[in-house]
């Protein structure tokens, strides 16, 4: 078997095969193993967080990452991002015939590494084969729940005037990388994406649980929509100081070159937390001790203007751009 | 806005404007409309069940049902199967450039209806555009969790020699009315999809949860392959009466004219128990009281001889065939 066939998505037995040569002996968990049509999880706790994002990234592999790694730390960051610990995910794959089975493989050990990194396990998945022409190669969509723990409240809607604003790190990374792949443009250095976990980071944060308001990854619609959900949800503006925002150069010149707008490049490695004023200092080394958080910093605060604006180099202010479609599709 | 455009993809404003009309305008529940990133659920209890699907069926819309009852229904029943009571969904959309936006909400509408009917809400979701030509109009994810009861412990290991075997309906309907409506065939009666939620059954079956071995619904891979998975997972044979089967005689008609075996065809209503025979009786009068339940019959027993046999109506018996491929793919 080395390309999927029609027959693969039939239910039948190439369909287990498939099913247990690929995935099943690649995610390995006493779970997914029986093989069952739910996962049955047994859990302590009270509050459980749930979530999904199908994946349909193009090109599959790409510098920094593949589909595989996104659909797991993508998922496994909107669960960090609400407060909670990730725990599981299921799996579901969408392959267009004809997709080679290596490919397949190369993709779900590349899930596997990346859950082990996570800490989290696929407990239970799907796979379904279209016919030629009616799919692009892969989409996977991956679902997690994970446990908030007690006293954890972090929401869109929480930023107060005066809190201060925060950013993991550069951004721009994962747009331009995969646009840069698509096109075949180089740079000098290569600009990889930033595709990562969140876990060190949140965990890390959540420590001044009583002072964190908001968390959010700038994924899709990049670090400007984040901005934009954060100033309508808790009805207050926000101003960004650009010359605190780490952006690498490259990314800076090719977006010049290209006329894109790097605030609204994907992200998949980054976080923006809004914190209470009196502990950004605090919050912002611990981010800085993490292995994803070096080049975080304080990029701007919460004020009552109810609008986004970005005050330049120059000191002048302008109203941020909010994305409205999307220049690169398929990105995530 | 009245096809879906690539730039509905984008994750910016006319993502949000996208999501809002179309699934959080729907679906509506305090939990989806908050627009987070994950659903926090708040649980009392300790048994979690956790299950995911890819819904590809061509056409989007059939005889009985659409992909968006589908995929409600598809998921909560395999819930179900393991015993859950199902609570919540997650639903997550890939969707061609181009695709109307009515039709859009006509399944979203569709998916709102059956969640109501079966009693669950979707909490969270994602939606992905991809450029024209790289998907089939739409493909539909939907995850869920439930909680399994204490005492509930169905498992497809679990069948035991002597035990009999109850369908709880008409086998082939739904993969009749797909190929029926994919190649313009008509039947006189017509042959719709049992697209139906099996809770009403379920929990009525789970009222002997002390003598019920295995739940499955025979979808993808139909009656037979369910048949092969109990066989080889439990380590026991199967007799299958053939004159106890209840099939409509246009489906017979039909796979006899086309070449298909009813057994393989998938059905997306229907669940197939093992139960201890000294309860069979009973379990199958409380399947007949419910309302997708009317034709349920005892149609086989547990034996220990390690094969799937078929007693022929004509006293013969023979090794029912195990589906391979399938000749008709999206079907679900």
């Amino acid at each position: 078997m080395s390309v999927v066939q029609i027959a693969h998505g039939g239910g039948g037995k190439l369909t287990e095969d498939l099913i247990k040569e690929v995935f099943v002996k690649t995610f390995d968990n006493e779970i997914i193993n029986g093989m069952e049509d739910s996962a049955v999880i047994n859990l302590e706790s009270v509050n459980l967080a749930f979530t999904t994002d199908s994946y349909t990234v193009k090109p599959l592999f790409f510098p920094g990452g593949d589909i595989g790694k996104l659909a797991v730390y993508g998922t496994v960051n909107d669960l960090l991002m609400r407060g909670a610990r990730p725990l599981f995910l299921s799996a579901s794959f969408i392959i267009e015939e004809g997709f080679e089975i290596e490919g397949l493989k190369a993709v779900a050990t590349s899930m596997a590494g990346a859950c082990q990194e996570a800490r989290v396990s696929i407990v239970t998945g799907d796979t379904k084969v279209v016919a030629k022409g009616e799919a692009d190669q892969l989409f996977i969509n991956t679902s997690g729940v994970g446990l908030v723990p007690p006293g954890v409240d972090v929401s869109i809607k929480k930023a107060r005037p005066g809190d201060s604003i925060i950013i993991s790190g550069t951004i721009g990374d994962h747009g331009m990388a995969i646009l840069s792949s698509r096109e075949n443009f180089t740079f000098d250095p290569p600009v990889e994406s930033d595709c990562a976990p969140l876990m060190e980071m949140a965990n890390t944060i959540l420590e001044y649980r009583d002072f964190i308001r908001v968390m959010r990854d700038p994924t899709r619609g990049g670090a400007a929509e984040v901005f934009y959900n954060i100033s309508e949800a808790g009805g207050v503006g926000i101003e960004i100081y650009e010359d605190q925002l780490p952006v690498k150069p490259q990314v800076i010149s090719a977006c010049n070159m290209l006329g894109l707008d790097f605030y609204q490049l994907a992200n998949e490695g980054k976080l923006i937390t809004v914190v209470e004023s009196s502990v950004s200092k605090k919050v912002l080394e611990s981010i800085k001790g993490c292995k994803y958080g070096r080049n975080a910093a304080i990029i701007g605060t919460v004020n009552d203007s109810g609008l986004v604006t970005v005050k330049t180099r120059l000191g002048t202010s302008r109203i941020l751009s909010r994305p409205i479609g999307e220049l690169i599709p398929r990105i995530c």
